[in-house]
């Protein structure tokens, strides 16, 4: 028994809001359950220096939560001084994972940059951060390809990041807090709309997981994966 | 003539909306025009350690602002690695503001922390941080009030904030960003609900001002506050 | 009853001593009582990067004071490994109060740094800063015209700064450390030669004030500051 | 035809040599062809403050590189002023990965600190700091049964770790540099000396990857790491 | 020849003045020549940690420069956001040549922090700041044996630096900047009253230097350091 | 006595091993007794931009510690975000006697960077970094004239670095950590070839010492760097 009541493979409820920041070239408010990130996405007309005269562009991500997005208070990053190598670790995964989705060849020497804060934390904010930073890549991908800034699209397929674990000894799918802090193996997978596999980050401390829990876990991120897609697709018109 | 067409002594549309982050003691959004921050209060059961054993609480605030709330990207604080000049100014403003409605006797040997974060920014982000925090300052206070942790209530009164300035030659009050980037002079007026004067913040840089000015700049800032005080009111219902 | 037995309108001692430092383009000592801060100006041949092609100067203030310039010792800003919020907050003041009172566009595309350090700490440090920083700015536009690097002079009107309170219930002119750390309301006034304002800064912590008092502060700032800036005339004969 | 001439399924030589450091508690040497890993573990009395009074161990990793490991100089991180987002995310790996072997209530509230310093880098740095440091570990666990500090045995299995990967199209088994940068996916798979998961990261820039493909990496790294297992249960005689 | 006309073993002028901070338990201004450094002392009632029940105290020093001692402006370290290596060597040399001449035992679990803050630089700072550091030092025990907290005196004897160096072939005493900075062999003799040495750094860049040389720098280190404790001994009456 | 039974004048074991790392452009490991460091070269194409259009070269060393090379486990300068002060003097007395031995104009405007880094430490580390780092830069420099990169050899002379200090009241050579951390004065030597000097560093903390112990210790250095010298010799073959 889960928790929140749901079923052992059924996700929460997903809403995805788009055109919410005036000033972004791209935004969304994503919402799965109570886990609630907004992610807009910046233009900058140059590409990093390591890319200059490639013809390559670059997406990158920054993450970031407010203090009291969560239950008891964390410490501001900028106060602290440092972002935490949990908080690097995140926006890696992020800047990766939409680049799996890109044409980079496409976008020309640009870069665009996804900032995802989490406004409120319930569990699953890097997954949440993936799918909703797509939409406002593909907000702003749809701006440059509107003013005529980029002549084919460099969007191959959507990017949609689900998380899976093993909880109360039983497989299951989109853990929220509750569920995600006593996991004992947990983790996300990121797939593409044809559901082929970008990224797949399982982990366990403690009590390791054998190959048919993984299998399992593979079964439930195709679903779940599929379903955000339609998400966004639907958020988008 | 200002640029959004207002009168010279015409405030933007205020609302505030409580209850918007489900882990927070005391929580709003507050809208002066397209200037949108989130509140949020957070009690801590120990004072900061200069108030051990005096019998005194404490009421800080940290301010923050979305890499992507402004026209252009601004580097976020904590890949910088350290929060701005302007910003430590900003939230040692608050916290000196807030506390000047409280008292610190009847509050006890706890900290109330605001935070106040810029999802959107289009000029008088410090203020509406003001009156929003005290928005989720009296909720919180509210919320010890009730669970019986402390029995006198230690809000004296209200607190807040509005910015005047000469733009154009002219007293305007509530400057938006476009006139606040180019007045010659501008500052921020904070007041308590009966109209007392905590703080003055009047800066010239370049074209200096008069005691005339100054004194119809205290009569805008005496009706502004007014007018929060009351849309304080309103949302707390 | 002021702890120095002054009149309530009555400023310390003022003193300012020119050409103490052998390197600087210009330089002075200021004493206010027992506050002893030491300014220098350095005239740099390029403005800042934001001011490129624009034909305007800049000037600039740093601010820091000695571990041991107060009663008990500081730790040292460069061992902390930063400036603390109150030393920006200080420096910008003294900036931008400065600038107040130049032509960028006589200065030409260089830039002032002003440095502003405390040897000897009684309350008062940023006004003292102010109006002996406008000292060694005044000296150093000197031997700009002088060499001939620049033909109209830059400086528009002299600048000081003072402080003023309420203590025990009484506004009183020019505040030393006794009286700062108790009062319930102080801040600082920046005004030209002509007696017109650059800056106001009332703080109130805890104890709000009436704008009857703020009117009676604003008659001793004016008084003041022409003291300063009549000592500022005598030191440069 | 993979760069260095082996199999597809060819793992590079590996050597453990322990007792290299004369003051650790555990020490080794790990060589996976010309990546070598110095390892140490140092027993320290104290849990970290999150565990106090109850009666739990840590176990935790820190990982560095020489400037020179690698072809080209990297940064020392010590003179960057911080660790890298990769070294963060590898050490995290690291311990996260040992403690999975661990029964942290039979360790006891003492920590130990695994540090994995590369002397010499050509790929899979994180692999053999993983390997060669769960040596080091049992080493140091040897030490504390030996003197009595500990009764029982904390170590629960073997941990071991390899890396796979899709180069020039075909699934490879322990990627050398010349592969692990030019691989379309590539990851790190974690396992038990039961053949047990503990963590599995595949990552894919650009080419994705289906589930036939990650079921074929997932066999390569089942053999791998018993490899590895049998030069670990050797070098400790 | 010198640049300054003076003869190869002569001195600059030296002069010490006490008392000059008001809030200090110790303080002089050293002048050796142009180069001018604010020493001061501060006595804190305990010991650093490492010292706890040993019943021995320390001395330990602070060394800064003011960014216009200098011919061009230096960056503020506090504004850098830390102490050079220099400064860090210049403290760490500080501190230690005074503790060679105090009985720590005698001085008991309490800690005395010398601050040598360099007003203007002409060479030369380093010993300028140890010979006044250890007048701010003796000061302040003396304060410490006037209130009968210590019993026995534990100044040893006294200490004072010279530099010494290799300038156009020929060895001098006393080195001024415009010495210092084209000197192929330059160091600093750290002397007891009684003549015995503390510390001998002598560093060549480039040209080497021979056993002779070396002797005849002592030479003058004695003779120097000599004519600077009769100094010392002058200021403090 | 000395703890390790050695004669007053006998140094510890020297072994250096040359091509360690399979990287660099030179490099070894060298072992005095238990202390070994590994020394690498760096050639970059470039010099610092100080030296922009001089004809200059320059050579530059960093030095680190593994944090188990000691007894106790030291925290990792990496991760307390800085390099300490005793590190930054090592290397700036590392980099500054090795360019005592370069002709830095027939290296031309290239920068050769040494990296020290002790693997293990029984005392005398920054004189073993010394001798090992100029074993690595003749072997750069090797590398250089064989491309004809360079045409005429930079390297003027041998430098080696040897400790010596007052053990227990007598002189000893080549202090080990044992001696070290007891010793009452002690310090480095670093020698040419030739046996002329480049570096005195003599400190003494409490015992302070006499002229005629100064003759004996360099008495001391001539004849250890003398050994050191032909350990080169040997190394290179």
């Amino acid at each position: 028994m889960r928790p929140s009541g749901r079923e052992l493979n059924e996700m929460r409820l997903v809403s995805i809001e788009t055109g919410v920041m005036k000033h972004a070239e791209g935004s969304c408010l994503i919402k799965m359950g109570e886990t609630h990130v907004l992610c807009s996405a910046t233009i900058e007309d140059k590409a990093p220096p390591f890319l200059k005269n490639t013809g390559l562009g670059w997406v990158t991500a920054e993450y970031g939560m407010l203090p009291r997005a969560t239950n008891s208070r964390n410490r501001r990053e900028a106060a602290a001084g440092k972002q935490s190598g949990r908080t690097q670790e995140i926006q890696r995964l992020i800047g990766r994972a939409l680049r799996a989705g890109v044409d980079r060849s496409a976008l020309g020497e640009r870069q665009i940059v996804i900032d995802c804060d989490v406004l409120q934390a319930d569990g699953g904010t890097r997954c949440a951060s993936i799918t909703g930073g797509w939409v406002a890549l593909r907000l702003a991908m749809n701006k440059l390809l509107k003013t005529g800034a980029i002549v084919s699209d460099p969007m191959i397929d959507h990017v949609a990041a689900v998380s899976c674990g093993i909880y109360a000894g039983q497989t299951v799918l989109d853990l929220d807090y509750a569920e995600d802090s006593a996991a004992g193996t947990d983790g996300n997978f990121i797939l593409t709309g044809k559901g082929r596999l970008i990224e797949v980050q399982m982990s366990a401390e403690g009590a390791t997981f054998s190959r048919d829990e993984m299998n399992a876990l593979l079964d439930y991120a195709e679903a779940g994966a599929a379903a955000l897609v339609a998400a966004q697709k639907a958020a988008l018109g």
